[in-house]
């Protein structure tokens, strides 16, 4: 059994090399929910939908995000109204999100929604939220709050963070299913996702850590950060404004409580030694998940840091 | 002022030809709302919504409702979560829901959401629904109870209907402003809409009837019963279903007490001394709307049946 720790766009390629060398009912995804929304009076699950629509081979292979070939009449009509210009929710997107807050709105658990979303898009992972609790993902700079959609969308991260929070978070409790998912895993990753607010939140759900720290699983990461930059996202600059060096050493730093290895990119192996000093084993292979077979290769080779040999 | 109670396509087929021959700023709509209905978890209110579209210009020409040019991307997304595959309602329609559903559900009343989205159609005529409470009209044909929708679109209106009835009608009251509407109205319309399940949920709406007794406006009905067939819709089956005649005269009886006058087609001349006889007043004029122009010429006979010359 594998589980997975998964913010959206870097988890999500992960994961679609992960299912090429696991079963994919051997997969469950513990998905960051901070980053959750309302939005034209819709819930919406960017990091959930994300790895929901990649594990469906359904993902925009140019964004990360969204579904290919989808289109934006809704949030086109909607302007009319007077809402955000900058949300692109595509049209099917958006009955995926019509879909799940239909199902809230009824009481129905949001893991049960979000395993309901993934059977009908005939994913076999499974997929659950964090938590079913409303966890918030706050971003303040030195001007303020920015709503956490505009800062990743209008702004695309282009904005000094001094201060994160999780408003929801010390009520949160895990999700049916994630504690068991940690402690009967044999392998736990964490994705190469934002330290902060892609993996962060979830670290910080009340007794996901104490979880980690009990499970006898291998727990391994993967940075997200290459040669000092991030492929995609503001976790660079989020590193620096928060006063992190921008580097898979900081990530290494960050996670080194709750980690047994930490996997790294061949441009970076002068960092190993920083990163075995901190008490974690270091693999080092080629990180960037630049094509399917690529992906599987990063996967199979986590899973090797692993000590496991799919 | 001109007060009009109004059902969908004929309804907003009429009101496209009143606008063109008095100031829009002087017609009130009183919709029909026991169409309501919630569908994919949104608001949908069909008879509101086809008269803001076509009072917008903006209404598909083909139909009669829904949008001209509109797409069907979201509802054809929704069939993978077993949604049903009748209920055709646009992508630009859809956004017009989801926006009345956001402001609904933050507690917005029903008339003040009506009025903002007409505004937002740039619709000068003031629509309001019959009331702001939910009345859901129920269509019972000898097999037992078929859904208003599935009656209307999925089966087209064919299915003999044994009765009819409005939940929610009891303790619905008019919305702000429909009984001054009525009682400062110089003349107030019937629309030339189904008897029963679009002017009939109106008068049903308690204090509406007791209004239009009290007004000093004239009273005006338009047959929407054409040489004994309908131009859209299941009135014809309907009527006969209930055991009326399928003619203007059977409609006349069923409005009689409602009204000073009523408005029949050239081809339903022989019936003008049988609606006399009821003691209306009767206009014979071509009723037909086949074109913007017709539209124009119904509406000013229909005011000159109301002793009104705009």
């Amino acid at each position: 059994m594998y589980t997975v720790l998964s913010g959206g766009v870097g988890a999500s390629r992960f994961l679609q090399g992960l299912v090429q060398v696991v079963p994919p009912r051997d997969v469950t995804v513990i998905s960051n929910t901070g980053d959750d929304v309302e939005m034209f009076g819709l819930y919406v699950a960017p990091d959930v939908d994300i790895v929901t629509y990649a594990l469906a081979g359904a993902v925009n292979p140019a964004t990360g995000w969204g579904l290919a070939g989808d289109t934006l009449a809704v949030v086109g009509a909607l302007r009319r109204f007077g809402y955000p210009d900058w949300f692109n929710l595509g049209d099917i997107d958006l009955a995926t999100c019509l879909h799940r807050t239909r199902l809230l709105r009824e009481g129905m658990p949001y893991h049960a929604v979000t395993a309901e979303i993934a059977a009908a898009w005939n994913v076999e992972v499974r997929i659950t939220p964090m938590t079913n609790e409303r966890v918030t993902t706050r971003i303040f700079s030195a001007d303020g709050e920015i709503p956490f959609q505009e800062y990743m969308v209008r702004l695309r991260g282009e904005a000094d963070v001094r201060q994160i929070s999780f408003d929801g978070i010390e009520s949160a409790k895990p999700a049916p299913g994630v504690l068991q998912a940690i402690s009967d895993a044999g392998v736990v990753i964490f994705a190469p996702s934002n330290p902060f607010v892609s993996v962060g939140p979830i670290l910080a759900v009340p007794g996901i850590s104490e979880a980690l720290a009990s499970t006898r699983a291998k727990k391994v990461g993967v940075s997200p950060i290459i040669a000092g930059d991030v492929v995609k996202g503001p976790a660079a600059r989020m590193l620096r404004s928060l006063g992190h060096e921008v580097s898979a050493l900081a990530v290494a730093k960050i996670y080194a409580a709750s980690l047994d290895a930490f996997v790294i990119d061949e441009q970076d192996r002068a960092l190993k030694p920083s990163i075995e000093a901190l008490g974690l084993e270091c693999y080092v292979c080629d990180t960037m998940m630049t094509s399917d077979q690529r992906k599987a290769e990063l996967a199979a080779d986590t899973l090797a840091a692993a000590g496991v040999r799919p």
